[in-house]
């Protein structure tokens, strides 16, 4: 294919030590060329691949200086997006690395879409469409764990395993098309319908299987979004400063980025907490009462883990119980606090209202039980059955949304087998469930469908 | 130099498309084998300098994958640092690019203190002092005029002139110590004096030149501090709202900094404004009141601007003349706003109080007059003596008191050979100079101002 050639600032918007502007595309060294100037007066287009230059960009009609680089020279196909790419090493300020990417936009390049460099490696045939999607889960990733999982992704884990399936799928759709063509024998159809549903029953069980990691998947991608709740003085705010601090918070905060509701990263045992609204219970020590019935019960609602904080020191009181109705349905975990302080809750009670889900005691102040807590939380998400690490999870959405279109496709072929459905009726189903398939790894996918997917990447990338 | 081998994120925090981990030291080559792994087994040590080399970061226990990287070889001393570098290359995720800094760590690297990079290139000879100090001017750069002061100052163009200096500071020195080994001649006290004289009046004359780029240059660096003042009502927000969207605002923010007064960065014809306390504005509308007198008193005297808005369609109020007392002895530009209402304010009163003060009218609703702002904001701040291109600007604070100092020690030789006190006294003043003059380049430092300094930028550099 071929593509005009595109720059843009690939290094997060920030002071830093290095800034780095990126270009792709076959006039990538001839523009390069243009604004650089080696002390030695070699020329870009005359170096060898995979070398690195020092020099400087210059403004070309006066020779101005504009910044002191070093520049790396790739020559496709051996680059991220198969295209010659060429990189300028900055000193990492945001004026000179602006005006350097202006330099390259004037001497012939566009700036990049965001994720075009990642589309280009997609549309050059490099990656296919979920091992794209795997690089921005990469850098999105918040615990080692989610970069395991993107890593796997990225090497194409997935892809593999989603390629056996639809190439399955095929044969099995060759062999029921030679046997509609070549009814020779009498036992033709039972032979057909056999093999249909041996075939679609172990693809099903592969979909499924791949749909049972889907929840850790998406959790270890997104975070599992937790919300403390409790009343007035419990402990909330002590609960929230010591998860933050006991571990480390993972920043995520992007410069220029507004968000209706503040949160913050945690990583406990691995997994990593979104916690939700932190903010209100920083400020206000009361998110219920302060953010209002209306919007407590969309943040209760989104959340995956309720963390129910109650005061050991007082007895139950009307509002701790209409806050456990308010999450009766939830992931919860329920924390008596203060502990340092005589009994007067009723443990028993506790347990009632609990039904089941787990009670752990803490004294915030004095800073025990929290490893129990965090013991608490690592057991409810792995839910008992932690997964071999060379699993391969499904984290991603789109990925979920179709594994689960595919797995229902395939129930209508068995279903449509068991009604005794003409055979190329069925067949449309199994062949539907092929291109559910496909979509996962960009093999049948609309080109507006794919815009929409890297136009959620980071500029730069 | 021997130095251990270190190394640092050199990227900003933050989701990007590239994060980078660099080392520098006699170990970087060997530390970088034992967690890269090549497709083709190649090892880094055997691979020529100024070259890059597509691979993995693994554990190298279990050779279990951290990142997929391209990673830059360059062996001293054609490097940032003399030493030799090694600079991987990843995919720009916060995990991952920590998980690789970890195992670099882990295998022999140092974490490098900020701005230990640059230190090195100056212990190791590459560049001096002022040069180094540039490099983070020019990561701070606010401006393209600020960004060429700090390419300028790292090209040595500053030390250039220092050297120059010292140098004829030198050899008057030398020409004294003859004249006195050797006093065969009857006039050679006389003789001494009159070259001293005029050696030293040169010099001090060069200094004090440059001291008078030192105002321009250090607001060029900094930003001028602008407080925007007048009564609840008249139009500050309206006003800060146009210069920071009529000019490109300087993206500053920097994640976990937090600061006690908001600032905004505006470049208005090439001059940068720091508008402080813009929140206060932007929220009450009122900031003298909101921040009370004491903290409006000291925002107000360390503004280096007064943009005082009065009402066009009101009469001077008692609050006006007060705020015209407030910045009596400040630099101001006054503007009288809402053209677009009827006249009621007495100009001829305004231009008595402003005592000779620009004063500009607007109608920011109906955007006139901003225009005429910012020709106002750019003629007072170059005075009317628009420098040169190629004027060498000293910018930086330490720089500046040096000068200062320096030119006070000129004084003394002046005066004290005026004063007839012997030349081996005057002698030690112009020693110190000399020896000041050294402290700008880094040739006569102590080792704590060193640390010092460098301990200001930012990491990874």
């Amino acid at each position: 294919m071929e593509f005009d050639t595109i720059a843009a600032i690939s290094t997060p918007m920030g002071e830093g030590a290095i800034a780095i502007v990126r270009l792709s595309g076959d006039d990538a060294i001839a523009i390069a060329d243009k604004v650089y100037r080696s002390p030695s007066s070699k020329r870009l287009r005359d170096v060898q691949s995979h070398t690195i230059h020092y020099g400087n960009i210059v403004e070309p009609e006066t020779d101005q200086k504009v910044e002191e680089v070093m520049v790396s020279l790739m020559k496709g196909p051996r680059t991220f997006t198969r295209e010659d790419v060429v990189e300028i090493n900055c000193h990492g300020g945001l004026v000179t690395v602006n005006r350097v990417l202006q330099l390259v936009l004037q001497n012939g390049a566009r700036l990049a879409d965001p994720g075009e460099f990642t589309k280009r490696a997609f549309l050059n045939g490099r990656i296919d469409l979920s091992q794209a999607e795997a690089v921005m889960d990469l850098i999105r990733a918040k615990t080692d764990r989610a970069m395991n999982v993107a890593l796997g992704q990225m090497e194409g884990r997935l892809s593999k395993l989603i390629k056996k399936l639809r190439q399955e799928i095929l044969e099995t759709l060759a062999h029921v098309e030679v046997n509609i063509d070549y009814p020779e024998y009498d036992d033709v159809e039972e032979m057909t319908h056999r093999m249909l549903v041996e075939k679609a029953t172990v693809v099903k069980k592969e979909i499924d299987n791949l749909l049972v990691t889907s929840g850790q998947g998406k959790i270890l991608r997104e975070g599992l979004s937790t919300v403390i709740i409790g009343r007035p003085n419990v402990g909330k705010s002590s609960l929230l400063n010591s998860l933050v601090h006991e571990n480390k918070a993972i920043v995520t905060e992007i410069p220029g980025t507004t968000r209706d509701v503040i949160e913050e990263y945690v990583n406990v045992r691995g997994v990593p907490l979104r916690l939700v609204d932190t903010a209100g219970i920083r400020e206000t020590e009361d998110i219920v009462e302060r953010i209002g019935v209306e919007r407590s019960r969309k943040v209760l609602k989104e959340a995956d883990l309720i963390l129910l904080v109650l005061n050991h020191h007082e007895e139950l009181t009307i509002e701790d119980i209409k806050l456990f109705e308010v999450i009766k349905d939830m992931d919860v975990i329920v924390i008596i606090n203060k502990t340092d302080l005589s009994r007067k809750i009723d443990i028993e009670k506790v347990k009632e209202y609990a039904k089941g889900r787990p009670i752990v005691t803490t004294s915030l102040l004095e800073e025990k039980g929290i490893d129990e807590l965090e013991d608490s939380i690592g057991a409810l998400f792995f839910k008992g059955n932690i997964q071999s690490h060379d699993l391969t999870y499904v984290s991603n959405s789109r990925h979920i949304a179709l594994l689960t279109s595919a797995s229902k496709a395939i129930d209508e072929v068995l279903q449509g087998i068991e009604a005794g459905i003409p055979i190329d009726i069925v067949q449309i189903d199994l062949t539907r469930c092929w291109e559910l398939l496909g979509e996962i790894i960009g093999d049948s996918v609309h080109e507006s469908l794919i815009d929409q997917l890297f136009s959620q990447f980071c500029l730069g990338k």
